[in-house]
């Protein structure tokens, strides 16, 4: 089980390589929210989302004989690119197995990383079993995306910096908003809160439809969605909460936030407009709650951690059509 | 003259006010630019450029009985924007002049951020007349754009956190490529570096038809653009060097850089999908002359200080098709 002593431990392996992300605001975004609100931009992070975090957390806490034999990992999107760069950081070998039909851009820029992709039709071939084939030939280690102790203590990190910005800000209250998949960024961050800044509580933020930590947290048992893919917000859709990430997140966290589609592409308007970062639709939703959820918060502040900024051109030109 | 210590001064004054902004970088550039490439993203300041930063220089070091009558500027862009929230921080009066069809959303965010917005018809009104009448009346204080020495010192500032920035990364040697337009920030970033970090050296980048700071700077008399209007890049479209500027350019900056407006559009697409971040065209020359002008860069490294990201979103659209 994940604790405040293993992110400690993982921002250590971190510095130097992470960025610390800042803390932005704009007094036009605190009158939406009706209070103060502060975005945690980790669009700015490597690979452009969080999880170069987790993934680096994950690779560097590999023994040395292990890690040089290489990782491999099963991801379209954000996993994929994070854990490329780690990989190629500790000059290691990375497999990433990607459907055939991914984007085009994504499958380009993991290669680009470094990566060895292997594309698998979706249709007709079994990703699990060519992964497993692929790790036992090789004796690669599988990286998950975040039922994995050691990246849940890399996701963690950002929340060690948020509360450290909070106190910067003299922040001592406050809901910090999650963009929530299988839990991994939002219970590590949880975590770090828990030890460092009680006074900040962590809160999953979903899409409609995909809302199934927010269900999960209600009812008290794993919720699964009926669909699933649909969204916008694709780099956070997810068909159940983590087995490792759902204790955490039902010891620790408030109740969850849901936001359409349409208002993940109006924050994602506002953050290139008051904040001038890229945001993607599934890092957009903690904006969008704080945004337009201002009756479902009661803190005086509000800090919504953007976890993303991997977003097709045609899909932020749609965005920019809401912009103010 | 502005000098070091009026630099350092101004950083005391903006300690806790400015953001001190990120130093980014991606593989993916660096291959483009064949060199280390490092972009210090000044969009992320408040209110979306660095003029925030000589505005709070220049009200913060007027004495309190002239600073309390309240400040005016005339602007149609950052530099409003600048004035206005440094005014308001201060809780005094900000009085900008700006032309009736400067666009509607300028008029509207600087108006929101505090300032009394006076609208004048460019074909039939004398704007200086406009001015004069209401500083005298009022016992405003004008803060000039770039030709007043606390505002130079002001965006000097940026030049000092490039140079620990730079140290931070191990850099000793690298071009810094500055967007140009009056040279406020150009001279003040040469001032900084001449001091804290002599292997670094400014280098103005201008768009294509209103290059007056790389011509002067070759002929070594101030040199005039042919036109007034017409470039993307309309943040630095100035007619000529200022006066206080153009000798401190003149002894400290390298040649200047020249970018189509074309191209500048290429380094918004290119920091949209790298950097997760938003610039307005006169502030990507910089980033587009170190992208697309690897000929005429001959260090190590280059550093692009972006210097906004104020722009309409039909302009970016257009950016946006460009994307890779």
């Amino acid at each position: 089980m994940t604790d405040i002593t293993q992110i400690e431990a993982a921002a250590r392996r971190l510095a130097g390589h992470a960025r610390r992300t800042p803390l932005l605001s704009s007094p036009f975004l605190d009158e939406i929210a009706g209070r103060r609100l502060f975005v945690k931009a980790e669009c700015l992070q490597h690979t452009g989302s969080f999880k170069f975090r987790g993934a680096w957390s994950a690779v560097s806490a590999l023994p040395s004989a292990q890690r040089a034999k290489g990782v491999i990992a099963f991801s379209s999107g954000n996993h994929a690119q994070g854990v490329a760069l780690a990989a190629r950081r500790h000059e290691i070998a990375a497999v990433i197995i990607m459907p055939a039909d991914a984007p085009r851009q994504k499958i380009e820029n993991t290669r680009a990383l470094g990566a060895e992709v292997v594309l698998y039709d979706r249709a007709t071939e079994d990703r699990d079993a060519i992964g497993d084939a692929l790790a036992a030939e090789r004796g690669l280690t599988l990286i998950r995306p975040y039922d994995d102790a050691m990246v849940i203590a890399g996701q963690g990190t950002a929340g060690l910096e948020i509360a450290e910005q909070a106190t910067e800000k003299k922040i001592s209250e406050a809901d910090v908003l999650v963009c929530c998949g299988g839990g991994g960024l939002t219970s590590g961050v949880a975590l770090a809160l828990e030890s460092r800044a009680p006074g900040l509580r962590a809160r999953p933020a979903e899409p409609e439809g995909f809302d199934d930590v927010t269900r999960s947290l209600a009812t008290g048992t794993p919720q699964k969605n009926a669909a699933l893919s649909g969204s916008l917000c694709d780099a956070i859709v997810t068909p159940t909460p983590g087995k490792l990430t759902f204790p955490i997140m039902q010891r620790l966290c408030g109740s969850g936030l849901v936001v359409s589609d349409e208002e993940a592409l109006r924050a994602m308007a506002l953050a290139w407009s008051r904040l001038k970062i890229v945001l993607e639709p599934g890092g957009a939703v903690s904006l969008a709650a704080a945004l337009f959820r201002r009756d479902q918060i009661e803190s005086e502040a509000v800090i919504a951690l953007a976890s993303g900024g991997n977003v097709d051109a045609d899909v932020f030109a749609r965005a920019l059509t809401y912009a103010p």
